[in-house]
């Protein structure tokens, strides 16, 4: 037994590796100052992409014993969400800006660094009582996945959790997420 | 033989009315007079995001011998893209508006309903000679899948055809993507 969990704690290092292989860091983009972490390469290697929903994959039937939806944020979150949520056989429901979905929608305001956003989602996308987890790129200052956690509250849907493939530890968004937990697969 | 294509002809058709089922139209959006084809309720349901992913497979298997790359845009085509990306064990390039994406770019200005937007790809996201497969949620003027062709052309890669899930017939969108073919599974 511990043969295998070693061998399985050895894979997953090097899934790990591989996604780590696959962010690049391009300096003051989109603005001076500001190191951006950019994922296209884990999107344009089959092997790097993989390995993100195996090790999200692994978090979830190790974490949760049911889940009944993913709920990725737009646009990002739309590049993991339907890969994730295909390999638990459930359904992927869209987060989006204001103004993108049709019919009856929830919407939340949020803040960013200049200025406030809306997300939405349908009215009928989540039935109260579903177990949902949120998943997007990148968790920085929060304020997205805090919206997205507050659509769920307002349909009534139970949040497991958040994941994303990349957390930037000293923008705490962590704390603006509380007390929902985020699962990050890479911390810089 | 034809026992065997029979049942493959049944099989696709079955799927595809388990897509059919799953899309919804909403009038007067995003303003009066469009009828909005929602895709929403695809997504949510695993068995029709599988019976999508198996027809767009099915298609490139038959048609194709080979594919390097699938290059989606931004949004919806990130809801399809990767997942199709994975079943032919390639790689997913993105597709976005300007200011999104890190590192040199293209960028090539496509028009609108009212006005002028662009689309920019990562210079060294294709590489010459690659050959690639445009995907999107739906057909309808043609402007933005135009827009995607022009910068794999920029960048000397081979379009070897567009992928959509519903197409707009009455806009003559595929007009606009000549010589260029797509492929769709829903029409109205």
């Amino acid at each position: 037994m511990s043969t295998v969990q070693a061998g399985m704690a050895a894979g997953s290092e090097s899934k790990l590796q591989l996604v780590h292989k696959h962010i690049r860091a391009f300096p003051d983009f989109p603005k001076k100052g500001v190191l951006f972490r950019d994922i296209c390469p884990i999107l344009k290697d089959a092997a790097a992409l993989t390995a993100v929903i195996d090790l999200f994959e692994e978090h979830v039937r190790i974490s949760h014993q049911q889940v009944d939806l993913i709920v990725g944020l737009d646009a990002r979150g739309f590049l993991f969400g339907p890969l994730l949520a295909q390999r638990l056989g459930v359904g992927f429901v869209l987060i989006r800006k204001k103004g993108k979905l049709p019919g009856a929608t929830v919407s939340v305001s949020y803040d960013l660094e200049y200025g406030k956003a809306e997300a939405e989602v349908q009215e009928d996308a989540v039935a109260a009582g579903q177990k949902v987890l949120i998943i997007d790129d990148l968790l920085a200052t929060g304020g997205t996945l805090y919206a997205a956690c507050e659509l769920m509250r307002k349909q009534q849907a139970e949040v497991l959790g958040c994941m994303v493939v990349i957390e930037l530890r000293e923008l705490n968004g962590i704390d603006k997420v509380k007390p929902h937990s985020v699962f990050s697969l890479v911390q810089y």
